[in-house]
Order: structure tokens, then sequence, then C-alpha cells
């Protein structure tokens, strides 16, 4: 029996709904003062005394009584009986209330004579200029940051009372295997309870991980009792689902009351809150994206109802690089990308779904599409919160198209100059698009033999494509892969895999029917598509076809022979007017340079005879080199 | 004599220097992945193992191998005779390639029929969907975030190789004492180097602080020596200025090289680099707010050259509230306070000079005046870069006027709610200015008793007049204060001593001498003037004046006699339409609370009786009430 979410309450109600149900619980701990930056000021720092705690000179000079100079003029010097020779910083004894610029006063043997009144406090640092005895350093509620640090030392504060609150983080689940431990297969290591722990620790809570909890209903209660006695607020990992397996809720309702479980935010929809003996559970779905979600829109919230500081929200404004859909009705959050071309700021969504988890690793921020949106056309403007520093923005790259091994060597070559690569892999039409559009820095594409010409046509199509260049990043074999050794004119024999229309790979298999005369449609599975070349690999090896398009590399990496019937050639394309952008500049370098060619060598499977010439479209829709002489262009 | 900086370079020029002087260090330290939040990935970090490491099903159904089902359609059933059941997320076996959802399936017998072919990798999570064993995670350069930390476990990482840095700061100065010990006078607590060691050490630098060393250029030299042993980067804080006590510079040129003293930035001009056995030192000048600009734009961007994250700079565009002087040839930071009035984000400069180490605490961020720019004028739009939350300007009421104790109690009250208040003394007439311009929410003003009018000129003047409001805080009673209880009339016989014009307390005298036929050029001092109140009383009890005007609570605290002459109306204007800004709602009903009538009653010099009660100006320029019933106005 599969049980159904209890009410799918809206995201802002449900959020109201915690933030008003549970009274902050005022807990306060007391650090010393070089450990309070990041905490909240729990209760008013006062000053220890004043500063200066006696009058000051302001200049060198002598100091003076003010009431002794009233009647000094220039007709009527006066000569001072009582006086004391200060410099700047020095005290101004208590008998005196003034200072005299030691160029307004004329020496009269061993004293001083003045022609000019000084008027009570001149040139005095009164006690207490900075600050007074008692007077308020830090209000209650203040986030302390690293430059308060010198005014409370300087006004004698050693500790400070700072806002603290205990949080019990419980882990639930019998494949779960605790950190340090490999997981067997069907095992995974319990991560989002220590990503609880790291993300709430950083808003200044005290948090206690329990030891990770198996699928039993009576093991979980014991736990989640004991954490409830324990802790201000408690969270459980996991079993929030309506799957058979998922205890949480049931559990909850046995100890105290369930006042949600299910709430219409995507990812996160399992989300639960439970209330026992005055203490809010908040249940953390399994899925990484779905507790990150969880973690930041409710219990966040939650500590900051309870005074604590908030997660910064530093938004920017950027426009949308692809469409992003939503389910309405859900609100929705989806790690963005953020970039900077030209002056424009691009966001790209980062996947929903699979490699979740490096979405959010890969993304520098995120979205929140309300409710009531279904989706955003590409170039919409939407608001985008920051989770990294904007400078790294401006150290990044945007690479969109086809990734290939030889683009991670690059990347891993940009990064250790500084130089964050961000490439994603929508396939080489995207790539061509978002170079059209300028929504990307260059684009890594796969072009096949000159002779094959239906990918250019797109390049061509393009906005002032005159203007688009191409660095030879490495050549690529593509042919036939089978267990027996096939040839072209075998196929029409075999059971064939095909790969998705528009692939690379694709276009070179119709170009060599087209050119051959050999009817697609006379081909055994040709409409059967898988993903690309490793797919087609494995296809043939598991016995389900014989023969399939694919790179040499990768044929041989699954034990297939390879015949051999074109040449891929894989560039990063970009527009000659980038060239003065230092990042572009350096990532050509860097694939020019000999210590790419020779990781290529290493790694195998590429060819690097060209690899770094720069060329060109031409009128015949061929690669021509632009810069002779920089590079030698021996292209067969 | 005094010394000359050697040179005074520009600051973009110096942090150029000073940045490609010293290559990184290139240290590293391996920290637990649960430590790692706010540090940079050292060495690039790879996935210890594929997740899922086996292949996963991702429906509910029956895994296959797809090579058994070719032939099955709806005229072909298959009845399979090796398949498994599978939940989703269980193990797909190694023998099969693909899972049939339980929907297309027939059962028959033990056995399952099929009427479709399965593709391979058909609804199957395949091993390394979400990262392959040896893929990037984390590349080097990378900074880790709480939300990180979820993926690496996942990925079986437990430790993480992160840049690190060995920082020594050493306290110099015969006046310090250190943090714990009360100062004596002419004494001050060690600050500076505790402020760099907590700004360094959120960068990620392990800092050593060492003993304070006092003003003996034998005692520097030992330690400077021992320090640049033990570390990649030292500050040697004060000691860099050009007085007869500061050795800084005379014992790096005997230990190594100067490279500069002084740089045309304020503050921070004594800012000194020195390089002594490779090893870049870095002199801190002694005043605080100057050692803040060293660590935050020479120390920092030395420590980002090395590859350490930039302090974050999130930078909003504010209007300036009023004019902003700069020296011209100096690049200058300037301490801001940045609040919201409506859609307009306003910020306030915080005082340079006096009271420098608060002007840093009641900041929110600081703007960077270029060395070609001589200043701004009120209105001026210009950068700001944040110190705080922006969320928490929006919990920020902004006052702008007159202050007196009685508001310090009324923010405490407002911080105790979670509302910060900001509040500055530029006096009356800028306080109804600001209130004018819309560039603060109210303004506290010191409204003399009503038949005294000159006050109320400005507020009539004022835009929209009929739309201000008043709540009433408190009375104060002014008067004249005295040794030997002098009246009005006494004061032609006596020495006074004036407060600046346009002060409130200077407006009632003027307009009591006016209504008393008393001309004030005949007083003996009616000319010398002092701050404020305070510095009355302080006059007076220091036997320079015998009489001034003053409150009737500062004349109590000093010793002296008072005789009253009128009462002020201590008042918060503000304009009608902000009362629908919750800050100001929340604002009026604690002064209108029990709560702080009985306060202020407890610290004394108020009078409370009509505390809370709203007024408005009428045509006569008198206060009248407007909200009848809902405070008593029984105002005499």
């Amino acid at each position: 029996m599969v049980k159904r979410y209890l009410e799918l309450r809206a995201l802002e109600e449900s959020i109201t709904l915690i933030k008003g149900m549970f009274p902050a619980p005022g807990l306060t701990e007391k650090v010393p003062v070089v450990k309070s930056v990041g905490r909240v000021v729990a209760v008013p720092v006062y000053a220890k005394y004043s500063v200066p705690e006696v009058n000051i000179a302001a200049m060198d000079g002598i100091a003076v009584r003010s009431r002794d100079t009233i009647s000094a003029s220039d007709r009527n010097p006066v000569t001072l009986v009582q006086f004391t020779r200060v410099n700047t910083g020095n005290i101004v004894p208590p008998e005196y209330d003034a200072v005299i610029m030691i160029e307004d006063v004329w020496e009269a043997g061993e004293r001083f004579q003045i022609r000019k009144s000084a008027v009570p406090w001149q040139h005095v640092r009164p006690a207490g200029e900075d600050i007074k005895e008692n007077k308020l350093i830090l209000p209650r509620g203040h986030l302390i940051r690293p430059f308060d640090i010198g005014a409370l030392v300087t006004y004698g504060i050693t500790t400070i009372d700072v806002l603290s609150v205990n949080i019990g983080i419980i882990p639930t689940g019998s494949e779960l295997v605790p950190l340090g431990v490999r997981p067997g297969p069907g095992q995974v290591v319990e991560s989002n309870t220590v990503m609880a722990q790291v993300f709430l620790s950083e808003m200044g809570a005290n948090c206690t991980r329990y030891s990770i909890v198996p699928d039993e209903p009576d093991e979980i209660r014991k736990t989640l009792m004991k954490a409830v006695e324990e802790n201000d607020l408690v969270l459980i990992s996991a079993g929030s689902s309506a799957g058979t397996r998922d205890f949480t809720e049931s559990v909850i309702r046995s100890l105290g009351d369930l006042v949600f479980h299910g709430v219409a935010v995507k990812p996160g929809k399992p989300v639960m809150l439970g209330k026992i003996e005055g203490i809010p559970v908040l249940g953390l779905p399994g899925y990484p994206l779905a507790a990150q979600t969880v973690l930041r829109e409710f219990a966040a919230p939650l500590l900051e109802s309870w005074g604590f500081p908030a997660v910064p929200h530093y938004t920017v404004r950027v426009r949308l690089a692809h469409p992003l859909t939503s389910d309405l009705g859900f609100d929705e959050f989806v790690p963005i990308f953020v970039g900077r071309i030209g002056s424009t700021l691009f966001g790209t969504p980062h996947g929903k779904g699979a490699f979740a988890q490096m979405a959010t690793v890969k993304a520098n921020g995120y979205t929140h599409i309300p409710a009531p949106v279904e989706g955003y056309e590409a170039g919409t403007e939407l608001d985008v919160v920051l989770t990294t520093d904007p400078g790294s923005i401006e150290r990044t790259v945007i690479l969109t198209g086809s990734l290939d091994p030889a683009l991670e060597e690059l990347a891993s070559l940009a990064h250790d100059t500084g130089l964050f690569i961000h490439a994603t892999n929508p396939g080489n039409l995207s790539g061509i698009r978002a170079l059209c559009t300028n929504s990307c820095h260059a684009a890594p594409l796969v072009l096949p033999a000159q002779s094959f010409l239906p990918t250019y046509q797109p390049l061509m199509q393009c906005k002032d494509a005159e203007d688009l260049a191409f660095v030879h990043i490495a050549s690529v074999e593509i042919g036939i892969a089978s267990i027996d050794g096939l040839g072209l004119h075998d196929l029409l024999q075999a059971r064939f895999i095909n790969t998705r229309k528009e692939t690379p790979s694709r276009t070179v298999l119709d170009a060599v029917f087209a050119a051959e005369g050999i009817d697609p449609a006379l081909l055994n599975g040709y409409t059967q598509e898988v993903h690309g070349p490793p797919a087609v690999a494995a296809a043939i090896r598991n016995g389900f076809a014989d023969a399939g398009i694919c790179t040499s590399s990768i044929a041989k990496s699954n034990g297939l022979r390879f015949v051999p019937l074109a040449h891929e050639d894989y560039e990063l394309a970009f527009r000659m007017k980038m060239i003065n952008d230092s990042r572009i500049r350096t990532l050509i370098s860097l694939i020019q340079s000999p210590q790419f060619s020779a990781i290529l060598k290493k790694s195998g499977g590429h060819d690097t005879s060209i690899t770094g010439s720069i060329r060109r479209l031409d009128s015949t829709r061929t690669l021509s080199p632009f810069s002779p002489g920089s590079i030698p262009v021996g292209y067969p």
C-alpha cells in the first residue's frame, strides 16, 4: 500500500507556520572575543571603561588651566605659572583642561607666555571621546564581524554572550554507512546529516549527529526521544517519503504531533514537521538536493526567527541562457551557474534529476521559481542568489557544447592557473546556439571531417559567422565498432544500434551512407537510438546489437574491434572579439602548450598533430588556417 | 627630528608591487572534510569510487537482458526465462542491462511476458551516473561551501588538502597592555593584532600572535627575525609613523630591504612593506581604522594572489545622504552606513577622526573614494561594499537629528524586538533636513517650548510639512547652570559660556533674551562658544566661566545649581506616510509602552507625563494633538 502525503501545504504558509509555532529557546553561551566572529550578540555589550580613560593631548604644546588664560591677548600677554609640556597622545593631567599648541607659545625663561585665551577642552581629546564607560558597543542581535573585534578588545571586552542553540541530527536508513566506510553494493555513505551539521554550525548552532539508525521504528523512536530531550531542534534525515520503509511520520505521530508532511516545494516535497514535547522535529528528505532545500528554506528561517544570522542572500539579476521549466503549483529551487559574457550575467540552469549532487557543486547560485510560474524562456531576466563570491564569476570561463575527456585535461591545467572552467555538455547544436547568441565564452564542438558538411550549416547561419575562430584541441577517430570487425558494407547483414540524430557520430554516419549510396532504411536497428558512443559500445558488448558507430578509444576500452570511417575535429569555437578576454587567451595558450599535447598523448585516443592551430570558416565551409606561422598547420 | 616618509606611492601601484614581489608559498594542510568549509582546495579532489557503484533500477519492474527482448511485439509476445524483480533503487544484477516497468509486464505463472523490446540501459541508473570513479569533484582553487560537503562525503572523501599559510603578527608599543588587562592611564589594550588575527584566520591563515614588544629597536629586531623564520608573511603593528619612537622602518632596513614606507591612502598612509629573507613584512599603522585598511587592501590582496579566497565584495549603489569630502591625491576609504528609505538605499558617511573605531562598528559598509576625487555632494550615487548581510538593512531604522540618553534607552528596547536603530547626532537642523529630503526614517529633535518659534521655521518650510507628525519622547528642563545659583538677570554680572548657534539651548537662550529685552552683546563671554551642555557644565566646574545654559540633569550631575528657563520637547518627528512602515510602527509603540516611561523615570532627568502622545504642526506653528483619545494629551 502506498501512503499518500496527508496534505501539501504552500511553501510560504509552511514557513510562516514553523516560525510561528516555536518561540526562541533563548539559549546563550559565553565565548572568548577572538572566537566570536559570525556569532550573534545575546546580551548587549557595553564598554568596560572610557576610552581614553583620561584626557589626552591632541597636539604638541602645553597643558594649561583655561581659567588662567582668560585675559591673554596680543596687547596683554599672560605668562603662565602653572602648566606642563605635552606631546600628542600624552595624558593631560586632571588639573588642566586645555592644550595650547607649541606654535602659539613664547618661551620666557622656564615659563611660557601666551597671547590668546584657551577655551576649555581646546586640543584635548577628553576622556570618553572614543567611548564612555558603560556605553553600548554592540546591541543584542548584532552579527559580529572581524573588524568589530578591534573595538571590543580596545574597550575591555574579553568574552561575549552569544546566541546558542542545540540541534540534534538523526540519520536513518538501513542502506547507510558512515563517513570513512566504503559503501558496498546498494549502500551509500550517510552524507545529508554531515552536510546539515556543517550548514547549521556555520549559522552558529551546536550540532550533535547521532549514530545511523536502521529502518526500525523502535530504534528510530528511541533515538528521536533522546534527541528531543537533549536539543532545541531535531532534524531526522530520510524515511520521510511515502515508501513502505518510511517510518518517520508514524514515529513522530506516536511521540507527539505531526504538524505537516508534504509541502508544494521542489526539491523537498516530502519535508515533514513534528512537535514532540514542544520541540520542533524537522524531517529531511533523503535526496541531497531536497535535503538542501529543507535546510535552507525551513531550518534556516526557523533559526533566523530565533535570532540567528540569516544565510547571506546576495542576489544578482541574470539572463537565462537556456529555457527553464517548472511544475505549476510548486515553489521550485534550481541550481544556476552564473557567468559573465561581456557586460551581461548569464544564468545556466543545472540539472534537475541525475548528477543532482554535482549540480549544486558546479552551480554558484540558485533561483526560486514561484509556484504560479510554469517556467521561463531563454533570455528571461531573473534573480539568482549567489553561493560564491561574485569575484569568482570574473575568473570563470563558460564553455557550452560537447564534452570530451580532452576538455577535462584542459580544465585541469586551467585550474592550476587560477582560471575556472565551467563546462556543460548539451551537445554540438546547443553549443553553436550558445556561441551564436553570445551566451558562452567558447563552444567545444565535435566537427566531422570537412567533406561531411551538415554540422557546419548552423555555424554558417550564425550572426557574424565571419567572426568565428576555432582552436584545434585534438582529432578523434570515428568508425564502426563490433565484436567481429564489421565494415561499412557488412552493416546490412547485422543488427545495428544507432545514436541520436544531430550527434556528431550520427551526422558522420548519415553522410557516409549518402556518399556510399546506402539506404539507411535497409539497416536492421537504424531507428533504435541510444545516447552516444559509450551506450553503443555497451549495447554491442551486451549482445543487444552487432555493430554501431563509435570512437576508436571507446571501442577499444570496451574490447571491441574498430573500422575507421572518418575523423572528427574536437575544436574550441570562439568569437574573435573574445580574444581580448584574458580568460580566452589563457585557454588558447594552454591548448597550444606542449604540456597539454603531452597529457593527451599519454592518456591516449587523441591525435595531437595539429593541436593548438587556429582556423576560421571560409566561404567553402571548411576550416582554413588564418594565423599561418604561429602554429604549423599540416592538416591532411 | 621628524622623519619623513621616503616616498608616497599610489595605492594601486603599491598593491601591484606587493602581489608581484612575493610568489605563493604553496603551503597546504590536510583537514577533515567537516572542517573544510571556507577553505580553498589545494589538490584537486576526485571521486574515490563511482556513484552509484553498480547499476540501479530507476523504476519498479523486472531487470532483464535487453538482447532477450529484441523480438517482442504485440503480435509476438515473449515470455522471459531469465529476469529478476526489482524496485526503484535496487541493484540491477550485472547480468541484466535493462528494466521493464511493472506496468508493461504480464504475469505468466512464475514467469513474465512482454510485448515490447527493451533498449539497453532502459530504466537503469547506470553505475557512475552521479559521478564516475576518479572524476573531478572539486578543482584546485575551489572555495568549499557547506553544500559541497554532501557531495564530498557521498563520493568517499574524508580529508581534503587545502591551502594554508603561516602568518606571524607582532604588536609593538610600550604603551600597550594585552587583552584582559585593564589599561592604566596612558595605556591602551593591544587590539590591532587581535583584529588582524581574526580577520586573517577567517581567510584561512594560521596566525601566530607574538607577545607585545616594547619600543626598543633590539627587542623588535629579535622578534621580527624569529617571526620571519617561522612564517610566510609577517605583520608588524605600529611603530610605522614618523615619530621619534617609530623604529619599525629602521629595524626592517637593518634586517633586509624596505620596499616602501608610505602610500597615498587614507586611513593607512604610514603602511610599510619590507622584504627579509624573501618573506614579506607588512607594517600596520597604529590607528585602528588605518590598520583595517592595510589588512583589507594590502594583506588580503596578497593572500588572494596566493590563492586564498577573496573577502567577499558585495557592492550596492547608494545615494549619499550627506556630503563627503576627500583629500585629492589620496585613495580614501570611508565607513558608510547603508539604510533603505522606501525604495532608495541611502549611504551615511561615518566619522573620520574621533569615534573612529566605533565608526566601523556602526557602519555596515565602506566606500572607496579614488585619488583624483575631492569629494561628493549629498545626493551623489556611489558604490558601497557591504560588511553585513543585506537583509539586516531592512531591519534597521535610520534616525538623524539630536541624540539624548532617552533615545539610547529606546534603541535598547528596539534591539530586543529585533529592530536595529541607526542613530546619528548631527543636530536638529541636519535632522530636519534629512526628514525633509526623506533621507532618514525619523528625526529625533529637541524642540524648544512653543513660544520660542525659530526652530519650527525649517520644519514649516519642509516640503509636505502638513505630512509631519511628532511622537513625544520626553520633556527636558533647560535653564542656567552655575556654582552660585545665578538667574537670568544675574548673567550681566557674570562670566558667561555659550553654546553654538542653532543648538536648541542657544535658540531658547536667544529667545528668552529677546523676550526679556536683554542685549546679549552686553554679556561677558556671549561669543565664547563650546559644543553643548556637557561642555558648558565642565567649563563652569573648571572655573572658566560662572554660568551657562544647560539641561537640569547635566547641571545636577556636574554638581551645579540650576535655574529653569523653559522646557524642551524631545520629539521623534516622522512623515505620516511612514506609519505604514512596520519599523516606525514598532518604534512608536515602544515609545508609548509603560516600560519605556518606567525606564526614563528610573534613569532620571526626563518628564514623561505626555510621553507617547502624537502631535502635528498646526498653522500657528505649534504642536497640536491629532490623534485624540489614543494617548492622553494633557500638555501644559
